[in-house]
């Protein structure tokens, strides 16, 4: 297969779809990104990474970050997790504090925000910094030193957390926040905040293709574990549009607001792509028709 | 009427309900408070007061306190306030946050807690400190300048905020909090953590059975916004029992975990009981029992 | 005082209501009622009854019913509906199931659609049929013989009853109705199209202002449970606006969406006005208006 | 790969569930089952069909009917059904009216009970009888003209379908059931009481597997559609334990509370489990692990 011909084809079949949908305006900073930008780039498991449009330009990671801390908590070996966070599809928004009270604190995922901040504050109690965690984690599979944080976009998002902040204090009063909030929230914020390209997010993410091995063939998780994340993001990974986007795609996915989706097609390869206009349940438009178009192309969909 | 053989009577009829009930033990420093005591009070609306039992005795204000903040912010002209909160009763907890994001935080009124935050905010943005008002008004409706904050209290509940703080917030996110969210919180612990007698908090009460008029004969509220909160404790002023304390005492009351219930009989008296041990909806076991007695033995319901 | 002139008064002054509103329409044969009619009666104590507008003219009892079968359940002695019942406010719609389903199949009061179903179900336990038991005591109490079902509105009823059967089977589903689902189901629409007058249903209704006494001096409850009635009335008689009528009329009272309020000033009178226009709430907004004057005029409010 | 080897090691491996959990008990027909049973049958794409253990012996298909009343609806080219019913996880209970409520009468997916009972009024539209139609399709793919219904199952589930009545009157309200509610329910309660055998299971399901081919070759659905119902079993086929069900297995898969489950591999195989002990999720405990077990043991798992 001619990756880079795939790649191409697949951006002039969309071409219609970039700069549709609406750009995420709850913060300044994401709302002021221009919509007609789109990037995609696919990295084989062989480490090999092909890219199409912006693929080289940092977009925020938003939360596809959820994926890299739950990750990084099990490779803590720390299966103890799944006694404070549930693996099951929500049903609700993804900032919904209506199912942590009818279900006691445990939030449903952990990808809703409620799960995410449990995870950051476990993965806080056996790293020194959840952030600072995630962003090695990325440069090191990435091979790119240079990611970091958009000062902008953590400063922007910690002057709006007060839904955050709700959930956190909520989630403390079950009990099942353990760090001091705001430290836990500010570690939140700032792994959502930082900025990362298409290239360097396909490369980070490609162990969940190849079975929980790191780029170096060391092993990061077991594939078991592994399986557990690419489940977790096929059910749970695109806020309320998880079944539509496992017949579209028929891939693990999850997306953040930034407009970035991170997909994995098991055994074969890892799939970043990026287009900040939003659909009304919060993922790129141009993202969902360009992985959609992958799929039809390749025959890759899990389905 | 003799009011103190009144007093005698009710206190011998009710004896085996003292002690009975759980003592609100969520922070420590009321779950060490006695079971067994049991006071009560009568301001006629003539000034003159009668008691009986461990009425002299300060006890934890708490939720009653959201009696006098409500007052205050409508002594100050501030009808806006309704546009803030509403006045039905809600049928959750009283903490519930489920109905505030159903509701896209306007608190459904002003005795859940969600409410009363909205109240005591809207407070700060006329007084300097709502709390500091609310102590300042029960001091000089009662004349006892030695009411104060049960510091130790405060401290606890500050510890223990958790949940306020998650409510907070959460009304924050929706625009409804206008203060500096951990100062208001502080302000809302504040007013719950004054220790006050049942002595002067029938007396601090009494503008409510005088339409409005304080001890001093000025007023402090129009008839019509003193109906709007006898109304308001008829219908949410005890927790998840309004309908039942309704039928039982048949007055407007509010009840706070201290075991305190402060009710009225318009036009005639405000009465002030307490009793540690509260029922499992919150409400003071002995408290409304008295209350019950009363409103057989006088015939003053409202029904 | 002067009921005539009062009457007269009242009319005058909310003249400017009459016709507001919006008239039910989820049925036909209550769409087709004129708008612009008005009818208001007070049955003193005494029984003398006197009536100004339209207070002679019969319109669609409705929810109103729900007062009489509940106090026939509770003149048959049958105390043990409150264990098939509640009698707190509930917070949501009249005809919510949410509230149920949390609650295993409990309504939360005798008032909302599902209650109604329970108390007409348990009655119908004890009565041959629960919808004639409810018609006869009309009949009785107004000394009106020619009272009848309207049986237009009854088919209408019948031909859109799918959320009344949802929630009847609802209910069964849990094991609180007892009887045959569609007979129920019938019985209760039944006696919601009863149709009325103003004057036949102050009359009617004059129990509950005499503390259970009915119009020939027999006793038909305890004035506990009358009490009771009037509770249930002022914190849950007029959907999700209880609080704002407790506050704006301060009585006990049941509203309908035939546009009639049924109202009691306890000791005193009984009141019922009519005006098909309804608010957002479904309560009768020249009705709501009518009561708010008389109260204002008579200071006969319970607050 | 020797099938019948590897469905002898499975059954081996799994001998200690077997008999676990607990038999649906809701209604006498499912109560009596024996819990100590266990088949599973696994039909390849080329129509070659194995099996081990109790795979022959007919068990009450229930909920797994909902996927050949779904792909009967999309093969009539009914993808209006997708107007009527959405296609994400509930994250509710399975017949709960909650969201149904909150959501306007449009079910969350077709395998709720409210979503199944759309797609059999939807499937009445275009059929003479959605039931004898799903038993149709079942014969024919099968090969297996003698499969039935189990009419005392029928019977008595009929004899406990309140809450499905509710869940129809409900939707009826909505305006979104437009057959006769008794009739629709009863299609609904005897597509479910099929009875049928692991064999003729694995053989009727063949076509989720063969991308929409029939077993004689002929196009059943397009591959798109088929690609729908393998999306929609992976994230909703399962009751509240699709999250789970998705890792340990990681296959399309739709349980029953007879016991039964239908797993796809796509393009692969099509596999039937039965086991009658249900965990508290409503599957089949000894059904979950022989799957489990296929997918570890061959690697077939999507992810």
């Amino acid at each position: 297969m001619d990756i880079d011909r795939l790649l191409s084809q697949i951006r002039t079949e969309i071409q219609p779809q970039i700069g549709r949908g609406r750009v995420a305006d709850y913060i300044p900073a994401l709302a002021e990104v221009a919509p007609d930008q789109f990037g995609m780039a696919i990295a084989l498991a062989t480490g090999e990474c092909h890219g199409v449009g912006d693929w080289l330009k940092p977009f925020s990671l938003q939360s596809i970050s959820k994926i890299f801390s739950l990750a990084l908590a099990l490779a803590e070996n720390e299966e103890s997790i799944w006694t404070r966070v549930g693996r099951e599809p929500s049903g609700n928004a993804f900032n919904s504090l209506v199912q942590l009270e009818y279900e006691n604190g445990i939030p449903r995922n952990p990808f809703i925000n409620a799960g995410a901040l449990v995870v950051t504050d476990h993965l806080s109690g056996v790293v020194d910094c959840a952030a600072d965690a995630v962003l090695q984690l990325l440069r090191i599979e990435s091979g790119n030193p240079d990611i970091g944080y958009d000062l902008q976009v953590a400063e922007s998002e910690t002057a709006h957390a007060d839904r955050t902040l709700a959930l956190a204090h909520f989630l403390a009063s079950y009990g099942n926040l353990r760090g001091d909030v705001p430290t836990v929230v500010d570690e939140y914020v700032r792994q959502c905040a930082i900025a990362i390209s298409c290239r360097d997010l396909a490369l980070a993410g490609l162990f969940l293709a190849r079975h929980g091995l790191r780029r170096d063939g060391s092993r990061m998780l077991s594939p078991s574990q592994t399986k557990r994340i690419n489940a977790v993001m096929l059910t749970c990974g695109t806020y309320d549009a998880a079944g539509e986007f496992a017949y579209r795609v028929g891939l693990p996915g999850k997306s953040g607001v930034g407009g970035g989706i991170l997909a994995t097609v098991p055994g074969r390869c890892s799939i970043a792509v990026w287009g900040p206009g939003l659909d009304n349940r919060g993922n790129s438009v141009a993202g969902v028709a360009a992985l959609d178009r992958f799929t039809t192309l390749t025959g890759w969909s899990v389905f």
